[in-house]
């Protein structure tokens, strides 16, 4: 256990930069803090797993937003704020469309008055999900500073239009621990493609949150996709330029072969066109029901041309040894499983589907993290005291 | 922190007239007694701003029925019961019409056996929705008599066709802070005004609430609507002979101008007429859905006559040195804002809108007094011992 | 106390072969488990009733996943998860159909990370409730045993289309209290039967599991019902050879009347026909909308034959000194209560209405012992340390 303490100790000798600051976008975050998140979401996970008690809230809630359906994710949200000791309330507004301004600002403080924290998703509108959550943050800041609010509670992005950070961060904690440290990481080369679906409109938030992501932590990311089914031009400039900044490489290319070649970790995922995700929200935005049922019929025409965008065995043998790591943030489309004609082949889905199960499970711990980054000035003192409260999860 | 424990031992010295009572109106209850509420509401607030947990459950559930939708009484509602360490479970009844009899005797006893504090909001139906709940009151009290349950689960009226406590009880909780003191509120002038809005059917139960509650504590109450706007004719006359044992004054004008006349407070809101709701009750029983937009229609027209029904500048220049607190229960139909033309305008609901604000954050706490002076004998004595225990909300 | 700290004692001398096991059906289990159960759930019910504290969780989750409504079953899982400590956070299947395969092994990891126990109701299918269950342990067996889950989800059946574990131990632990003993249950005559109910489509699992279930415990079963209105024949035949096994009476016959006669036990109530439910089962899985109209109108004619089938008090006199209990699981279809005709008279159910809240009481406390005797390997132990410290659920 003293190398617990250690883990602890070296926690406590960092500065919480993340401390009372909204967790929207990685890139917002330096690399030390980032990998905070991924050293506390892991010494979390350890303590649960050592049956030692994570509870640091008596009571407080931990509100959820969800704009779009979700399980996963609110399983991961309600886990981390029961970790914790907070208590979900759901904030239901699927009978609201976007509301804005007056409306945010005084719904943001009337679910706050006893809230540590409030989790979003919103990923469903380009431009608008980034964009709601820091209208929901300025109207927390007004009604903490004019002392509406007892605290400030911290937001946490559980998806929007732009990226998806605790999948990302889950991602990269599944891969440091796999690859055995984020040195490990350095060099490797990750492709992060499109793949063929028979759905359409998924959101873009993870392929832009990978290559925004891993371009920072030493990988070599290829990013490919049939022409025209480019991700949001500003970040896929914004992960070039942070390929540069650290000595990493970035590349775009319109062939899944190409990024495959040496890849020692696959990243094949569904998305639509950046342009269809615009008419998209124009016609969500209008409610126009006719025009949604003919753009989703001409998208599928067109995803029909990438049938072969299918992560299969064969495309597995170009990636380095044949044996690179397949992710996904499931559920995946499943050739033969779960639809005729998918993004990844059952056989090649099987042989990684307990890893992928293991990316998912650091999610609760990485939301966990960001929670308590938020609400804690120094966690690594906090779990210090818990370590030697040692009061167990489960009394046995 | 001395001055802290005055108030707890303020009230030990009074007596808990509400303990194992359910709180259906605030007319029931003693003047005593609804500054109990008020005491022990802003000590649970002090507890909560100085970080001391006040978790007196370690188990135990708090079911809410909502027979309307709503969002902020619900969180209030939440927060009240984590507050005090329970946890909140929902009784949905969207698909149920107004139940009777059997159904409501039975379903009471079902959802108690492990249950402290039930929660109702029933406020759509004339003549329902407080009668509702003095019939899962009643089905309680057979039950525990009877040893089916090893509690009786105190009542909180959540909203109901008649008054409002939670709301009216959060207002003059926000009032005498505001003032100073309860003391300081003899004389002073409220306004309750009905307002102009382009929606209809609101409920009476907050402008009798306030009409009632405030001609108690020693507020001149001018109640102002339209011509035939009244409320529920025998709540007019009970406000009047409050008034009149109070040495306060209640009267009633259909002068908006003449009611904010050297007003201190005003509350301008709307709400549908006592005989439109008497008629919407029928249609709505008889599911008559034509009925309903026809009145809904008439309404409207009628309502149209009165858009001068505005809280504007101009308004609130007649008021005491122009500087009456606005006051409202949220959210405020306001014009150019939330609709074209509405219950107030713009600069007027910005100037006072942190003050709506402040005052819609007592609510948790007065739903938290409210319940734990039903469930605890000597609620004062159990802060006292929690005061000792000194055990923090967020373990720093 | 001290006859407390006696049936601790008694618990801890016991071998809890419960641990780490399933609770799908009360016939997998011996009867010194099943009487393990009952014990436990008193206890629980005695620390609960004496104040004392049995929160064993600091943290985790309760999943529920609800395949039908339900209001008593929704609320006995939430208590005994809020007993323990657990949070209930529900799975939301509305909207899907039976998923089975890559879905379900899939989704049961999702949910289960920092899950403890999951409830499960699914009882409309055929042939399909009891089987989804088991894929789902299976794909937490795969998940806890590939690293994937810190710990294995214990999962209760919450009623499926055999069996009704919850309901039938709460049936036998009523029955254990209101007769003194399980002793003295030896030779008592229970009378299963089938009532008239202006509704169609009620489940087979409350018969099936009390044949099932107090066949083994002593007790002569009468099972009667109109002919074709059988269960699944296999299980009528387990419930023979378990009389036989256990030197008890069952017998079927067509007649309520024989049935009551000399009954110690009523248990009147509804169910469809075995073979109903078959083509129910095949019209519901092809969505037949026509064809279940056509199903639903024919039995509501054939069930119109057997109006007589009405527990009355006429009836009630044929049964032991005519002082026979009343059982039903609730909600009960009473006559001129509920409906115009229906399982029990008025003056029957009123007399016995109390007895059957008793009845239902048990089971948040069954519920809680089938928890707590999964995850703990020693439920003796564990309650005489909480017992020891001592910690009262309210702090008064």
């Amino acid at each position: 256990m003293t190398d617990f303490q250690k883990q602890i100790e070296n926690l406590t000798r960092q500065n919480n930069e993340l401390f009372s600051k909204d967790f929207l976008l990685t890139w917002e975050k330096n690399k030390k803090d980032l990998n905070y998140i991924l050293e506390l979401a892991q010494l979390l996970k350890d303590f649960r797993d050592n049956n030692i008690s994570t509870k640091m809230f008596d009571s407080g809630l931990a509100v959820s937003i969800f704009r779009d359906q979700s399980t996963r994710t609110r399983f991961s949200f309600a886990s981390a704020a029961n970790l914790l000791g907070l208590e979900v309330q759901d904030m239901d507004e699927s009978k609201s469309q976007i509301a804005h301004g007056e409306t945010v600002r005084e719904t943001a403080n009337m679910i706050s008055f006893l809230t540590d924290v409030i989790g979003i998703r919103d990923d469903i509108f380009l431009g608008e999900g980034n964009k709601y959550m820091r209208e929901v943050g300025e109207a927390l800041d007004d009604g903490f500073q004019q002392e509406v609010l007892p605290q400030r509670p911290g937001i946490v992005n559980l998806q929007c239009d732009m990226d998806h950070p605790t999948q990302s961060l889950a991602d990269l904690l599944h891969l440091k621990n796999h690859f055995g440290s984020l040195e490990n990481l350095k060099g490797k080369k990750i492709a992060m493609t499109w793949a063929y679906s028979p759905s359409y409109g998924k959101p873009l938030s993870v392929p832009q949150g990978i290559i925004s992501l891993m371009t920072r932590f030493g990988m070599d990311v290829s990013l490919a996709y049939p022409e025209g089914y480019n991700l949001i031009p500003e970040l896929e400039q914004q992960a070039a330029s942070f390929a540069k900044q650290n000595n990493t490489k970035f590349e775009i290319n319109n062939s899944m072969d190409e990024a495959f070649q040496d890849a020692d970790i696959v990243y094949p995922k569904s998305w639509a066109p950046f342009s269809v995700m615009q008419q998209r929200t124009l016609l969500l935005q209008n409610k126009d029901a006719e025009g949604l049922k003919a753009l989703e019929k001409s998208c599928l025409v067109q995803n029909a041309n990438f049938t072969n965008w299918e992560c299969d065995e064969e495309k597995m043998k170009l990636t380095k040894n044949g044996e690179a790591l397949y992710m996904h943030c499931l559920p995946a489309d499943i050739t033969d499983v779960s639809c005729k004609q998918g993004e990844v082949s059952e056989k090649v889905f099987e042989k990684y589907r307990i890893d992928t199960y293991k990316e998912a499970g650091y999610k609760p711990y990485i939301i966990a993290a960001m929670m308590m980054s938020n609400r804690f000035d120094d966690p690594g003192e906090t779990l210090g005291k818990l370590f030697e409260k040692d009061k167990k999860r489960v009394f046995l």
